[in-house]
């Protein structure tokens, strides 16, 4: 039997822009034709973006996908390439099952998830996703209604499985039937989000469906930021043993190619990517997240405060990685109560990345306020920081620049911020998913990299080393406030992921006293953090659609 | 055969409190045994207050629903109650299907939403609602997991069905298998939220399962407001022929006595509650939301910028109505640009709600900015704007009022708006889901309203009569940038509310020019609207949960 050859089209494709992203598929169909590929795969939902969210609910939007896919099969025989078997994915426009809404009674039908297979300028085929996922960050139980038969392609003779992420997530379902079907391959498109560890969770679930299907199976994945998702790529295709045959790279774009040869022949492997620590790893997601943020909204530089603090020195070096130094701009904005090293460090920074730097003293606004309103305490404190938030946000109004805000998910948890400062305005939030444990540990591996590398570290080590402060009121600095950082970030990683009550927390060991302060601090910021801008997940447990609670609440743990 | 008397009792309940509403339902169920009552029925998910959102996946939140269950139906015995037939709604502890989530491999098992029958100082029986919404607000399916079996409780020997809300929005499911339990009632625990017109619809939809279930149905609704959501209560009993026998008065706590007779009698009837007028009823929803948000969440009072224009005229006067005017804050902030005639509105409104009124020019501020940033054009219009946001939260953090955003949802639909203005912080946004023309048509229903009752309108003509203007620079008015309002509304109507793609727009007969801009406007403004406080749903659409789309999109209405 002659082999199939398979290639993964691992592509980055834009929400909504079905026609840039049939593009895409017909310049990687040509690339996977190129490379004598019988079947190329792209990821979940290709032709439309993911997530679409209720996009899927909107008649035109469904038809434009539609479009761009009977196009889309169209000009593949047209270029040449009719023999090439293409899975593509999209939206469905068939409706299977009705869903109620009250504001529209005869009800419009949920469509579906879809794989379609494109050959010979025409639809070959559609699979509708059977498991909608419907935690965490994902909503497509609203949006789709399941399917429930199998797909099963030809491939040079060879019957190949076709199933869709969650697919795989769950026992049974099409992955169980595929057995039956006695299939020697099975694909599976996917546009799965990043989080720390992820990849390890895909591959043993990947094996573990290899084994029960009893033959390999090939797992695309989506590259590339969508708003607060980061998806990662890496995808693989891995053994009935659980050895991965070949990989890509994670955070871009690549066509992965692997032989399927005879079901009696020991399995041909190809190309392995290298693996990347968890701090590189975390670190390129965050980079991946903002570069797409700012690309796929038309922005070309970004403006944040750079106060010399850690904070806004790490997601400067990230903006810096992300689109250039040269297109970042910082400001520096010193009231009387910043100390010269704070001054120092924000500048020598914008110098290390190349940044287009600025100094804007606040003092003159704040006299202002002063003379016409009589504020003391947190009322003085939080006066300044919004002053630099007005700042920004006009030089962002005069220039274009995409303001960005440096907070960090310690700060988001606790509510340790000011509303409307230069911490918590604009589009985009780079490390909001990221505690200030964390902060200073990528922080650290960015300058480490730096050196290995033979460049500047791009962080002054002062940035690093001092103790975290606002420098809002003299002598302030964040413990004032806080326990200290590692001990809070552990409190919080139990409370916050893991969703432990008091008593669990009480049982691990922790001082109950900080504990009721810090879910008290926590539980009081659900309406700051519903105001803060989109930044990218990156852990098993985000602030925004991966953790939906009240902001009206009297519950308190006890 | 004796009669049954069945009491619903329409409460207002807090989210996570339960204990103040494990309190409620003893005292309810006092006042249901004193009206002779054999059954007292509580709204869905009496306990725990609703929605809960993901404190469902939180199992010490669950722990405690279950200990102040049991409490419950002990004080209830301990009380002298024991005989009364108490159906209450809880979290159930009880899983049912396991939820793949990645974090948790093993997986938390999703609760179910339950109704329990509380009687002789011991849980009798408990259902499990078997339709979960998850479509526009809701999030069901994301927390719960379904239930199966029928609930069938007896009631001075008559047979009483007793599903849970969407279970009756369903066709099949429970509902339909109780024609043959041959039940002399249906009762329904309800939570459903005001949106305006949904009363008809209720009762509609009630009337077709009397019909089917051949027994009246008695619908006990939530009322009181969280978040985003206000629950109008307005519970009723409804007969086979659809007649409704009795019902309770929307926004208020209510016990709606009502007595079961003989299958073969003809159904008793009492009292009628007052029918609302649409501009009485979405304006009282206003005031229900803001005075929910307020007490629920410890504040006292409210602060918000008053500017001589309807939407902050509107916005005062419902505060004053949900909290009193003397504890409404309004603050005058005059530009060089303000009309003399609006800083007198603005004065004569405050006067006529009792407000606690000031005057804080912004001058001196705009002239600290000005002499340190080079602005034009729409910076320095926005930075206006944006000095009155910082003197709002200024004033808020001295003094500890809640600001509320007065604006409106047809400039949060163009993002009419300068972000992080005075119209776009604080905490509750009261009329953020009311469009302008409704605002004009609300302050007038108002006004009349006052006149009516012989008392002063509070919103002052002219800010009704003239042209609205954000008065950002000289002789500016809104319909500088946007389409005339009415125009405007409808356009918007069609494309937000029914999703209508450009099509089904131009075929209404709308203006390419117009539609093409609408559209271009609402598709950029999402980021703004992520950003926007939290404010009471009135409409089938709301901006927040009830549409969810992405912030990075390149689709475009074509």
């Amino acid at each position: 039997m002659p082999h199939a050859r398979v290639a993964l089209a691992q592509i980055d494709t834009r929400v909504g822009d079905v026609a840039a992203n049939a593009q895409a598929v017909l310049a990687w169909a040509r690339r996977a034709a190129d490379a004598g590929a019988d079947v190329v795969v792209f990821p979940e939902m290709t032709l439309t973006g993911y997530p679409i969210e209720d996009l899927a609910l909107r008649a035109s939007f469904r038809r434009g996908a539609e479009e761009a896919l009977q196009r889309t099969a169209a000009a593949l025989a047209e270029g040449g390439l009719g023999d090439l078997a293409v899975l593509v994915g999209t939206v469905g426009e068939r409706s299977v099952t009705p869903v109620h809404e009250p504001h529209a009674p005869e009800g419009p039908r949920r469509p579906t998830n879809q794989a379609v297979l494109l050959q010979h300028g025409e639809v070959q085929a559609r699979y509708n996703k059977h498991h909608l996922p419907n935690y965490g960050v994902f909503d497509e139980y609203r949006i789709f209604a399941p399917g429930g038969d199998l797909m099963v392609i030809d491939v040079r003779g060879r019957r190949v499985g076709v199933v869709i992420c969650e697919d795989i997530w769950q026992d049974g379902g099409p992955v169980s039937q595929m057995d039956e079907a006695e299939v020697s391959l099975l694909v599976v498109l996917n546009a799965s989000p990043y989080e720390e560890g992820k990849g390890h969770q895909r591959v043993e679930l990947a094996a573990r469906r290899a084994h029960e299907v009893e033959a390999p199976v090939a797992y695309v994945n989506l590259v590339g930021a969508q708003d607060d998702l980061v998806f990662d790529g890496g995808s693989f295709v891995i053994a009935t043993d659980g050895r991965v045959l070949t990989s890509a790279p994670q955070f871009e774009e690549h066509l992965l190619v692997w032989d399927l040869l005879d079901d009696d022949d020991a399995p041909a492997t190809g190309e392995l990517a290298r693996t990347l620590d968890p701090d590189e790893e975390v670190y390129q997601a965050l980079v991946a997240g903002l570069r797409g943020y700012v690309r796929k909204n038309g922005f070309r530089s970004v403006l944040l405060g750079l106060s010399g603090g850690i904070d806004s020195a790490l997601v400067a070096a990230i903006a810096a990685d992300a689109i250039g130094g040269e297109n970042v701009v910082g400001v520096s904005m010193p009231s009387v109560w910043s100390s010269d090293h704070s001054k120092d460090d924000a500048e020598d920074l914008a110098k290390r990345i190349g940044a287009d730097y600025r100094v804007q003293p606040i003092k003159p606004m704040v006299d202002a306020f002063d003379g016409e309103l009589a504020l003391e305490g947190i009322a003085a404190e939080n006066l300044q920081a919004r002053i630099r938030g007005v700042i920004l946000m006009a030089i962002s109004n005069r220039e274009g620049h995409l303001v960005i805000a440096p907070g960090n998910k310690s700060e988001l948890a606790t509510g340790y911020t000011t509303i409307y400062d230069a911490g918590s305005i604009g589009g985009f939030a780079p490390i909001k998913d990221v505690d200030k444990s964390r902060v200073w540990q990528l922080a650290r591996w960015r300058n480490n990299a730096a050196l290995d590398a033979g460049e500047l570290p791009p962080i002054p080590e002062s940035s690093i080393t001092k103790p975290p402060s606002a420098e809002l009121r003299p002598g302030q600095v964040d413990q004032d406030s806080l326990p200290p950082y590692d001990l809070l970030d552990e409190v919080l990683d139990a409370y916050v992921e893991n969703a432990e009550g008091r008593p669990e927390l009480l049982a691990r060991g922790f001082d109950p006293a900080i504990v009721d302060k810090v879910l008290a601090l926590v539980d009081r910021a659900e309406w700051k953090r519903r105001q803060y801008p989109l930044g990218t997940k990156v852990t098993a447990l985000a602030f925004g659609r991966d953790r939906r609670l009240p902001i009206t609440t009297a519950w308190r743990e006890a």
